[in-house]
């Protein structure tokens, strides 16, 4: 074939390729969110990503946009439309609402999903990422929604974050409608109002004000200090459990519509960061749109892109090290077949070992171990087998250890 | 809203819902999956389902069938053509092809992603699916070939299978292609004979002996026992190497036309069961979509689905445990945010602690923890806090040991 009959090998639009570096930096992501959700006794589900657009129309209001611009759909063979899902809330709301007779409450579910946006690819912003979804059912108590932030807090500490690398910002859709009857604003007037205050962040001070004018709302209504009391009682129970970096933030919004309760927001304090890391709420009505229950729900969701550049700034990420422990390099081709033997005796006992063919000479076959940052190596050959005596290299030091084949998977494993 | 406004709880036709008992499962194969593969040495790699939908357009043959009828596309508001992957290989080759000069040969990469296909739903075959993909890439030597089918098989192994549990079928698309050219088969010819082959399971001998003389090929072809010598050798290395359930296939195809060595199968011998669960192959080719190098490639895909079936009619999926240890019932709502201060004690010293509310008796929250399978059960009333001694209860045995709150933690770690 010809170069101009070649494909491309770059990935779709804004979506990413994960090599083993990058793969093993969303590992320790995931890992660390899946550790931190099981400590508080939260159990894993998934679904698939194929969900029917209907799910995501039914809720329009805020997420408009998400519905309208934003998702991705399209008609199946068999005529439904189909939506790659946009994110997890309706999925977790459908699962529980199939299930209600069976599933025991409080129910305590996580799952880390692939989520789907159309959007302009930028820095944070991709068309796919991973993202944390946590949430509560079953109670309606304040104590539910300091679980869920507490647990917000102990996700940030267990990848290293101090107190003061973020701020919880809450806030309660409760006190916001009040606010909204108290200024008598129209529903509509209501709705632009919540959209302007989820904007806020990305406009300048003046064009707030100058939005807040337009409804008629009152400069100073979102810089008050006076804390309704559920607020107040909560973020002291959170000092009192060990996070002291909560706030009161009368005009925070959260951008979907189901929210009925608290909502909060995890801001990044960092100077070249600050922005909105993610945020959840109580949105104890989705379930109505299966069935004519209610089920109390709280949780929140965490995107990985986020928290990458949350870990990034801080040197919190780890370095890349590959599961694999020692590599077999072979004097020559004929051999590869015994090393591979070799390996595996190491493997039954617990190390990971991978071979070389022996195609190219030693030189090129440690290159490789180098290039994949395989920590030692163990060159075989005619002699080394004749002899059961087999030399390990530590390819970082130089060191080497000669030690009989019967003794060598106690090297790595120091059983 | 009335009952016929209300959206079905129903997921999307041919997917699944994973709650924690089916999630626990599949994380039980993915996990088995990757510690196998780590311990040959192979690193994980992922990338997005979405993928431009000529990358698999471009080697339509064989496979024909599923570019045309059985793959999702769709064209995005960019007016790309979008493909959910189908199958990760074409991935693979990709991002190899993208970064030939970094990467370090031989290179082991896998991934165990989901993959999507259009098809009507029935036992073992759903429209997503999870599949280990590993793939070995730079090393043209029968050695290769011989690591990835003792990997195959060791991950089987690693489920617990023994060797009479399955098979390994091994055929060579070279020995394949030189009988083609000794029977003097056209190119459409030898097509038709490979698609014939590659359905032989699904159709009764009469029509596969039909479909033989149509083309003018002797009925005995494929029932011969003159086994080629690099099957020969293979065969023997694998017995050499612990595996002994390897056999000459002659009329073993597999479905893409990408194949250009070996090809094996490995297929399920239970009486219930047999059929192929999984397979794999030598693909040299495949990157010379992208430019105009080689890169000799074996590897193989492992569903979820098929090994779910393998393990569950001989016994090998392990019952649900949730990795929730304990749950604190309380005698009142007011205790409830002591209660998770407690909980946050035992969490902190590496005990999964789940907490209720309160808002329900006593028997009821006990009633959650047994729904929920877990183990232990800690209630925490005025008494208790005052005191500083709490009992834990073994929900399965019904013992009970009495406790102060410094040492509760060591009841479950046992440090």
């Amino acid at each position: 074939m010809g170069r101009k009959d070649k494909l491309s090998t770059e990935p779709y639009k804004g979506v990413r390729d994960f090599y083993p570096p990058e793969q093993s930096t969303l590992t320790y992501i995931t890992l660390t969110m899946k550790e931190a959700a099981e400590r508080f006794g939260y159990e894993e589900y998934h679904a698939s990503i194929l969900e029917p657009a209907e799910l995501y129309r039914a809720k329009q209001a805020e997420n408009e946009e998400i519905v309208n611009e934003q998702m991705y759909t399209f008609v199946d063979r068999g005529k439904r439309e189909v939506a790659l899902r946009p994110e997890m809330t309706p999925t977790v709301a459908r699962m529980v609402a199939a299930k209600r007779r069976e599933l025991g409450f409080p129910l305590r579910l996580y799952s880390i999903p692939n989520v789907f946006r159309y959007e302009r690819p930028q820095r944070g912003r991709l068309r796919e990422h991973w993202q944390l979804n946590v949430d509560l059912f079953g109670s309606r108590s304040l104590a539910a929604d300091h679980e869920v932030i507490l647990l917000a807090s102990e996700v940030l500490r267990a990848f290293g974050a101090k107190e003061d690398d973020f701020e919880i910002r809450i806030n309660s859709r409760a006190s916001l409608n009040e606010l909204a009857q108290e200024l008598g604003l129209t529903e509509a007037k209501y709705k632009k109002l919540r959209a302007l205050l989820d904007a806020k962040d990305k406009m300048d001070e003046g064009k707030f004000a100058a939005g807040l004018e337009e409804l008629g709302v009152p400069e100073n209504t979102f810089s008050g200090n006076n804390t309704p009391n559920d607020i107040a009682r909560l973020i002291e129970e959170l000092a009192s459990s060990g996070v002291g970096n909560a706030v009161y933030s009368p005009g925070l919004v959260r951008g979907f519509d189901y929210y009925s309760g608290i909502v909060f927001e995890v801001y990044d304090t960092h100077p070249q960061n600050r922005r909105a890391l993610f945020g959840g709420g109580r949105y104890d009505r989705l379930t109505e749109l299966f069935d004519d229950e209610e089920t109390p729900a709280v949780g929140f969701g965490m995107g990985d892109v986020g928290m990458r550049d949350f870990l990034e700034v801080r040197g919190l990420l780890p370095a890349y090290a590959p599961a694999c422990q020692v590599y077999l390099a072979v004097t020559s081709p004929e051999l590869a077949v015994a090393a591979q033997e070799l390996a595996n005796e190491l493997r039954a006992q617990g190390v990971n070992a991978a071979v070389d063919f022996g195609e190219r000479k030693l030189g090129e076959q440690i290159k490789t171990a180098t290039k994949h940052a395989i920590p030692n190596l163990i060159v075989v050959g005619q002699d080394e087998l004749a002899s059961g005596q087999f030399a390990v290299r530590n390819l970082e030091s130089g060191a080497e250890e000669t030690l009989p084949r019967g003794t060598l998977a106690r090297y790595f494993t120091g059983a």
